[in-house]
């Protein structure tokens, strides 16, 4: 996954220490790709999973919309180019005065889960269009999905009328089938959900109109995920099956999806050693670990490809650790990574799929390590 | 644990957002207690606890010396006022242009765990000064230890004398006993260790005079835990018990429990909650999480007391969360903490005992949010 782009690049800049290099080109496939599985959903890009301006640019120029998850995002896809009534304030978590900020500059759409956080928005940004997030059980999904965001349908039915009752546009309903999902039928099920809190409402007299199907779209790390064709004719079929032929607009929200294997990170090997004359595994050191970037191997959830120039000698299982004194900056241990006997001390590693939730992620300067540098291409 | 001084300076700057905010009477205190209760020892403060250039400078002020993770660390603490000859580059990670980093800065003490990492330190600070790290289990501590650093005893006698073999200085031993350790016998196994470690290679001619005895030392969260007394006697005691009338120069690298309970962060509740009409728990989600300095939540290892105006008020277990778009990002849900029924939306909440592993472990810019500020008064 690493492009020939990206590699004439680290080849050519030599940059020193970790850095991730982001292809533009794959993030413009990316999108392209989306469009066309899905062609009549609007994409809302995730800007928490890669903000750096120049994929908010492209994303942009190329008719994106954004999901944001703070002002701060928001202020960056207006930055980008993005118009307010493309950006989506898609927090279920936000301080009033942030509701209010966001609708000063002039965005309109905001998600809510429960009938506190649509007071926040009935008062900080009257007349407002809200969409109710749903729990899914998140089946599926390889990163973990917690209860944090959504309500039961029952209750998002409450929510929605709530809202309509302050003088909210109640406009739909946002589900999410869990980050990195490889099964294209967890749509459905959540989908079946959607369209009864539609036919319940529509008996209140509310029309909604929007919904919001989130992210959860992989990337290919390890094992080969379905394409995005095969994505959206799942998920057009489920939409059929609960919606007939009344399909409301809907929204999708890829991020991992989009820009995940577009990035690479460049690292290197700090140590190999062993703890014992009996050590099964060698341990291997990078100059690049949970608090420098990785926070998503947490328990081990993602597993990165990584590539050496020496993947054709033997490979044997390694612990992987990253540089911090600190126990828990461990990257794979429960399960070892196989890598090759003669990785040796100053050996570049390639760590790819790894455009997604990594630079943002990284601590700001643990251990006095500087935070994940980036180049966008 | 929120002092006054820092109860006033909250309330009269009245700083937005998630902040943290430490007491530098209460590290001068804590400085004090450990030269109390270990006079022969040398204090090494773990600069990655907290970095904060006025606490460096204060414990340099005091006669304090630094153990530092990294070369940005060294330059910290050289800034701050310590000598070369009063830092040790403590990472057992290091990579071979830091080590001749650190020798140009002056610095001639170092860890190693292995062969491969003596060779670099031979190479790029000829003639320094080295100790070698040994496992330990780590029972007894809160904060999860793994196996990342430190060898077997038998691996150090090989490792040391390999040091001595290329023109280093084998001076020692070094082990952690676990972050958070409430054992205040913990020591005493390995520093058995460190005794036999010392016997072998005497035997074989190498006279070792340090042992590094790590950190460990606790900060109160919700238990109380033994003082900096009650360790100094049981370590002063296991010292005598394996080393007999030839008690060696000793080190201790206390981090959490210099700085841990002189900070305290300032959150606000953002969102009460709950998932559906009959959910047993409210679901409490602050300004501050997982992503914003918290991290040490990880796995729930770490429950930092809150302190909120309304603790009069009748209490019920809730889940915490943090404010981020991401699943992870819960605080406490395994073991519901506590909190006020009354708790609700722009309530203030104080956590205590922050001091350490917070700052810098804080993410980037996550979901656009800024790393956590620090106020050193």
């Amino acid at each position: 996954m690493a492009t020939q782009r990206i590699l004439d690049f680290i080849a050519t800049r030599r940059p020193a220490g970790p850095c991730l290099v982001v292809d533009l080109d794959i993030v413009e496939d990316n999108f392209r790709a989306f469009r066309k599985a899905l062609p009549d959903s609007s994409i809302f890009y995730a800007v928490k999973a890669n903000p750096a301006p120049e994929i908010l640019r492209l994303l942009a120029s190329l008719g994106s919309s954004f999901d944001c998850a703070s002002v701060a995002e928001i202020e960056m896809a207006l930055n980008a180019g993005a118009t307010a009534n493309r950006i989506s304030f898609g927090n279920t978590i936000k301080k009033e005065r942030d509701v209010a900020a966001a609708h000063a500059l002039g965005v309109s759409l905001f998600a809510v889960d429960c009938v506190e956080e649509v007071e926040k928005v009935a008062r900080a940004a009257p007349g407002a269009r809200v969409f109710c997030r749903v729990l899914t059980d998140g089946a599926g999904a390889e990163w973990p999905l917690s209860r944090k965001f959504g309500c039961v349908p029952a209750m998002a039915i409450d929510v929605l009328t709530h809202a309509r009752d302050l003088g909210l546009v109640a406009t739909g309903v946002s589900f999410h089938v869990g980050s990195q999902q490889c099964d294209t039928e967890a749509w459905d099920r959540a989908l079946g959900d959607a369209a009864m809190v539609f036919g319940q409402l529509a008996e209140r007299g509310i029309q909604l109109t929007l919904v919001n199907m989130g992210g959860g779209f992989p990337t290919r790390y390890l094992k080969d995920v379905p394409s995005a064709e095969a994505y959206g004719r799942s998920i057009f079929s489920a939409l059929r099956r609960h919606f007939g032929n009344r399909i409301p607009e809907t929204i999708i929200e890829p991020g991992r999806g989009m820009v995940g294997d577009a990035g690479v990170i460049k690292a290197e090997v700090v140590l190999v050693s062993r703890k014992s004359a009996e050590d099964e595994n060698r341990w291997v050191y990078l100059d690049i670990g949970k608090f420098g970037g990785l926070a998503e191997t947490m328990d081990e959830a993602i597993r990165y490809p990584i590539v050496t120039a020496r993947d054709d000698d033997r490979k044997e299982p390694c612990v992987l650790a990253g540089p911090t004194c600190d126990s828990a900056d461990v990257l794979y241990e429960k399960t070892p990574y196989p890598l090759p006997i003669s990785l040796t001390v100053g050996d570049e590693v390639l760590i790819e799929g790894t455009g997604a939730y990594t630079t943002t992620y990284s601590a700001v300067a643990f251990n006095g390590f500087e935070p994940l540098r980036s180049y966008v291409i």
